[in-house]
């Protein structure tokens, strides 16, 4: 199915129509955690971003290689100034562990929250520290280009050399000038500082201090790589020099893709990526969710409901579907009505799929007809080919629930083609692009026989009106609702649903 | 609390009592998994196997540092002569994917069973793509040692100038003359012999032909490192050169854990591990469970039931139960039989503790003694302290039960003291140690759902077969036996049980 899809590139400053390198393939990259504490929902809003994107592909049927990095080294806790201790030894010393058991305990937990997010896994999901050899290789490739130096074990980028090029400030639009004129009071007299040629410059290799865990040998002797170098690394190991789609946080745009794009112009003399694409940050009550404001959740607090505010624990879906009905580059404020407000448009949307999927089709001369679904779908794509315009996409799917009113109240019918169409549009955009899967109460077999259990008490107390016992009809009903299942008698018989 | 335990130690052929190097940490190796296929039973017997020695170190206050690698390139198809494709590299060619994509996608699929397996992470899970720079600075020891010798871009261990050392074969006292004389029969003449000096020399680093894709530079060209350096490297940057446990699957003593053993007395003169310990093999109807005898079970296969040689789908626990109702060095045999009884007692003994757990304690003249409680924990450290006798530590949970007879039958009372002394005792050797988990069946909040609605059901019967109408009645229980649950009428009313 050929693609109509319109991405808003950063790197161009406009929408465009997206063209893959390789008809028919994808090669995404996306800036991944600094696994050094708990995953929050910032960490969340960017996989879920770029989940959607991964899906849309896979499902127009493209073979899609998916790198999702894992930082564990070289991310340091002032980043501004490229100094500090790094992140993840910082937090070992603070836990008494080793880095990488630091490093292993927030992936594993970062994969499980994913899990429980239903956020696809990468096809890889490459460690920097696992890829220390490319990124001394890339590193001197740098060099024997001219635009990289030496200094007493230390490696820096030229970014004035590298400006000279023209190139400098092309994905953030940052002037070299501006930066160093606000650099003398923005920066810190510090001593590495006095390293670099230029302020602006930023490290790709780091001498090691003694007391540094986190080190390998280099050919400038023992040291550890900066944060930048290793997405050049290993997006250009997996994806080869120029790919498709290069993603991640809005934050991120400068320094870090910034200094990624110089890297790969200065070692490989190509823009590494074509597509460019930022999602925006999560704000709490107008104010941008940050740790040091204290108003930082965790994904953990947020499903369990253990946070001051929070009124109550969401569901996972509950969390997704609220991140998907913004658009990715609008910012989204986090509150508890709109996170209500979300949960209850999803059990709406969700009771529609389940009714679509259960509706008995037959022919009439009132029939939905293949048209409508067609236009409905058609609207879908328009949509999530709008820059992946889920909050629009989520308006139609909304619209089709007409359908159901249509098909329950005023004596439409459906035709198996027409149904079978109407049902495939939900589970395409619903379930496989969008991502919300049915929130496991308890596993799939087990639902499955409670709904039976259900019918079979539908069927009994059936039968006991048929015999006109209305209390005792009555009875059944209120000890159900006790189970938290709600009987609705109609005329065409009675349905259920769990109490809200 | 000090440790009385003994251990089987491969390396000294005996069982001895265990001494930490530093009182009060642990550090153990195991070698995990080669990521290029599906989880399957035998990877499951050694995961669980040490997830137990884990456990009981952490039980007993232990600061431990687990750490099991993931073998992701270097493990050649064929062992025994080091040549043939590397095994990722191949199953990458097979599923079009690159081999890292593999690594990735097995990876994941392992860490998920572990989680349903209730297995617990290791504290470090490092990958031996990740560690080329230690694998070759490791290798480049060994040859400034003079074990090591590089002919045309590979370095191979020299076995027999180690053997003049008198350690070769100290493992699994192997003697080099004997492999010798066998090679010639054993070994086909390839390229790749020839380059060794002697048959039984091993490859450290194997240069890569030109169709080779995973391959890094190194000081000898560019080539990727042999199965056995990955473990020395990676053990002793996280755990340091001599440790106190190293593990794996007694298929492993020869030659993989012989060579390590090599190389870490070549390169850092000193026996890496003290106690080596390993887990015994899985057959199936008395033959060894092989891929190439098709009669190989997954973990998912196994979960599922969807196997010719499985008579239905057992439960992960069920799993976990009936591996640790034999001893990790016994060979265990896998059939149905043996796993639906291992069902049935896993049953007992969880309800036996949820009955502990839910006992009311009271005084009475006729109480359960400390004495009985203390006694039986004693015999329970004991068993576990005899080189992790399972076997014998659930014989002795069983026995146990007999005071759940006396409580419910013989009018015994327990005192609160005594009460939480038993109700810890459960909760440390079968929670904690042996690692069982309430499976999702008996603990949720839903089964007790399930429960309402059956009995519901069963009310609603029972005012039909007051009406004396049996037919109805015999529909309704031929109904819900097609839902698995089986009504059984007695004279005192209505009783049900899950179908076995």
């Amino acid at each position: 199915m050929p693609l109509s899809l319109q991405i808003y590139n950063t790197y161009t400053h406009q929408k465009e129509k997206f063209e893959p390198l390789v008809p028919g393939f994808l090669g995404m990259y996306v800036c991944g955690p600094t696994v050094y504490g708990d995953t929050h929902l910032g960490h969340l809003r960017s996989a879920i971003t770029f989940d959607i994107i991964y899906r849309y592909f896979l499902h127009k049927g493209y073979k899609v290689r998916y790198v999702k990095n894992i930082t564990d080294v070289g991310h340091l806790t002032d980043e501004l100034n490229e100094t500090g201790e790094d992140k993840l030894q910082k937090k070992a010393r603070l836990e008494q562990l080793e880095p990488m058991e630091i490093a292993q305990k927030y992936t594993y937990q970062y994969e499980r929250i994913m899990e429980v997010m239903n956020v696809l896994p990468p096809s890889i999901a490459p460690r920097a520290t696992g890829h220390i050899i490319e990124q001394i290789e890339f590193i001197q490739k740098i060099i024997d280009a001219g635009f990289a130096y030496v200094v007493n074990g230390s490696v820096y980028f030229d970014v004035a050399k590298y400006a000279d090029t023209g190139n400098y400030g092309i994905l953030s639009g940052r002037k070299l000038e501006e930066m160093l004129a606000g650099a003398g009071e923005e920066r810190r007299e510090l001593k590495e500082q006095d390293e670099k040629r230029n302020p602006a410059d930023f490290a790709l290799w780091k001498k090691a201090p003694e007391e540094h865990i986190m080190k390998w040998n280099s050919p400038w002797g023992v040291g550890f790589p900066g944060w930048h170098i290793e997405c050049s690394a290993m997006s250009s190991k997996y994806l080869g020099q120029t790919f498709d789609i290069h993603g991640g946080g809005m934050d991120l745009v400068f320094p870090h893709h910034e200094a990624e794009i110089a890297q790969s112009h200065a070692g490989h003399n190509c823009i590494p990526a074509r597509y460019w694409i930022h999602n925006n940050m999560l704000t709490i009550n107008g104010q941008k969710m940050a740790k040091s404001l204290g108003n930082f959740i965790t994904v953990d607090e947020f499903i369990t409901g253990k946070h001051l505010l929070l009124e109550k624990a969401y569901s996972p879906m509950t969390m997704r579907f609220f991140m998907l009905q913004a658009h990715y580059r609008s910012t989204l404020d986090f509150s508890n009505q709109a996170l209500q407000a979300a949960e209850k448009g999803l059990e709406r949307l969700l009771e529609g799929y389940l009714f679509f999927m259960s509706v008995i089709p037959s022919e009439s001369n009132n029939a939905v007809s293949m048209e409508e679904i067609k236009e409905l779908e058609k609207k879908c794509y328009q949509a999530i080919e709008d820059d992946f315009n889920t909050p629009v996409l989520i308006a139609h799917l909304y619209s089709g629930l007409d359908l159901r009113t249509a098909l329950t109240h005023h004596n439409k019918t459906i035709d198996e083609s027409t149904l079978s169409a109407l049902q495939n549009l939900y589970k395409s955009f619903l379930i496989d692009i969008l991502g919300i899967k049915m929130e496991e109460k308890i596993n799939t077999a087990q639902t499955e026989l409670l709904h039976q259990l259900i019918d079979e008490i539908l069927n009994l107390r059936y039968e006991v009106r048929l015999q006109k016992n209305f209390a005792k009809s009555d009875e059944i009903r209120d000890r159900m609702l006790k189970l938290g299942i709600e009987i609705k008698d109609t005329k065409d018989g009675s349905t259920w649903k769990w109490k809200g």
